[in-house]
């Protein structure tokens, strides 16, 4: 650090200049972040100091928390207080983490315990296994990209304490049958968590004969992100337990805070990002996701038709406002595409296709550009 | 979620009124949070859709998180490379769970790693603890709350893989003994973590002579916050590894990103906190951080000696902005002090004593009041 100070608009015009030298997100089809909505913006920098590691300090902000958390339970069919089994996490990162912690605390008889996920399960689950220890087993996928039950029950043993599905997979947007695997997890007494961190903010809003939530008996905690498509502020995750002794098992006593409990993986929580997750989901409401959601899945419709023009398949019908483009090639289609026009997609893995994620910063214009510099990728 | 959205009067109504119900911080000498820089407010709104969990989209972002761990290693004395060896966390506890995550990835020959840290040890090594499954050895402290040596010395196995010392504890803010921790761990060849959370941007700017950061040989992580003392915004944190190869430990391989490789434990990370942090660092400068240390320790001095006209002393010497008054019956006080005259403060574990954190809104003339209140409450 210098000595002195730069004045604050020495600051502001550096600022400027590193902002400018970010990604616009109008070129950005590879993410699962957007512009979050105006007013949560405001509602985060109004309680932009507020700090939810600290909640006896912060009754106001702890009580908007309190509030989402209802909101969660009455989109998740919750049944048993969803105020007193969950909180908002960084993301759905720390939401997997704390979910598969809690499944390891409650069954602390197993001594080497593994869970089950999806081939197509986030990376997330790499660092679960890394931090925690336990083994993480994989099972392999139908040709619709699916998890394969089969696989699933193959991959059970004495030292399963739980297994994951998928609500919206990353890569394909794909739907894990959930209803199948509640089935299986209440037959073997195991956790069944569902990571629906994209999924969970389009799902509801869309006329799907799809169950995927506390509806079904086996499913004992979600992962459902504000930050992604709800539109709040970075970081806001969301975490619900079916019960709330599932979401007690995170407890660490805490010294010298204004409360001597404390359920999340962070210390220091952000209050801001709490209030602005109230704001948007009270100022939407159901008829404004069902808007945005709407609004998505039309220019989805509209790029994989105009792909579909140029010959260009999708490796599945799109479910949700996730595509994924058979393009020979693909990674030196993306390599033009970022090159020679700016367009950021990405790759899935297996097959290698185009990732095209139909975020709402995404419009119709934007995608009559994509295609017309795509033709030129693909020639 | 209700069917129809409320307009954005409702809200912003909704959200003044829990804001009205949240303490204001100038009560609160409990917390090591703070109302954050006006500039670092301006800096985290500007940048608050930027997710460093994709840096390729953000070079702009990326590049100011550079900056920010440059002016980390010149405060800390790192000599390699620090713009590659750490990263901006949510906070104290994510670095300390990936500093240990590091010592247990880098010394995964250890089947049944153990490390030893101090009895006064922030509480979020309760978290590493049930999180990893690593075991987490307490020592004892000596009579002024440092870490007792000889005590360290003998929790030390063949398994053991790491220390932690700390500069500026929770409770107490007392400074361990990092030069001869720095020697232990040189003599043993294990890690030696410093969490400087508080510590970290309090040290540089004073006149102390005292050794805990890079320059000692055996430190080789540390943890800062600058969402502490540095008046940036929440999520802040910082973590720095003294070579990058240890920061690569903490590598995932991730698909469908604009990078392949991500480190932190979060997986969408606030830009917004990045660059905020960058601007209360630039804007400040040492003079400035010098500046709101001196203030702090001078309202610190204020509280000891009005404290002590009142006949109450102090658990040990403040070395830094926090005071643990020793006041019998320190429960008791506590409460009336919250429900009687709305004044936020802890009590330490062992000994049970009053704990006041002297945060930049605390002023000469809180603590005037404060005494006038304490006189009441201790009677």
């Amino acid at each position: 650090m210098e000595e002195n100070g730069k004045t604050k608009e020495e600051i502001l015009a550096f600022l400027k200049k590193a902002k400018a030298a970010d990604t616009n997100y109008e070129r950005v089809l590879s993410s699962m972040c957007t512009y979050p909505h105006e007013i949560a913006v405001l509602a985060h920098t109004q309680f932009i100091e507020s700090n939810m590691g600290d909640p006896g300090l912060f009754p106001g902000t702890f009580d908007l928390e309190r509030q989402v958390l209802v909101m969660f339970g009455k989109m998740l069919h919750h049944k048993n207080c969803p105020e007193k089994a969950g909180y908002l996490t960084t993301g759905g990162t720390e939401s997997n983490i704390q979910a598969i912690r809690s499944m390891k605390n409650f069954r602390h008889d197993i001594p080497k315990p593994n869970i089950i996920i999806a081939r197509s399960a986030h990376f997330s689950f790499d660092k679960v296994a890394n931090l925690s220890g336990i083994e993480i087993r994989k099972a392999s996928l139908d040709n619709l990209l699916k998890v394969d039950l089969d696989s699933v029950r193959s991959l059970i043993d004495e030292n399963t304490i739980g297994l994951v599905g998928i609500a919206g997979t990353t890569e394909f947007g794909q739907l894990d049958p959930i209803d199948e695997l509640s089935e299986l997890a209440i037959e073997k007494n195991i956790f069944l968590h569902v990571d629906a961190a994209f999924g969970g903010f389009v799902i509801p809003f869309m006329d799907l004969d799809y169950s995927y939530d506390f509806k079904l008996e086996g499913v004992t905690s979600m992962t459902i992100d504000p930050h992604k498509m709800a539109l709040s502020t970075i970081p806001s995750g969301g975490l619900l337990f079916k019960e709330p002794e599932y979401f007690e098992c995170l407890e660490i006593h805490t010294p010298y805070l204004s409360v001597n409990k404390q359920y999340s993986l962070t210390g220091t929580r952000s209050g801001g990002a709490v209030a602005s997750t109230y704001a948007v989901m009270k100022h939407l409401g159901r008829k404004g996701y069902k808007k945005v959601v709407s609004d998505c899945m039309s220019v989805t419709k509209k790029l994989v038709e105009g792909a579909d023009k140029l010959g260009i398949g999708t490796v599945i019908d799109p479910v949700l406002n996730i595509v994924a483009l058979d393009v020979p090639e693909a990674d030196l289609v993306r390599k033009k595409l970022l090159d020679e026009h700016g367009w950021h997609v990405s790759i899935t893995r297996d097959p290698r296709a185009l990732r095209i994620v139909i975020m709402p910063h995404i419009k119709n214009e934007t995608i009559e550009l994509f295609l017309k510099d795509l033709a030129k990728a693909v020639k």
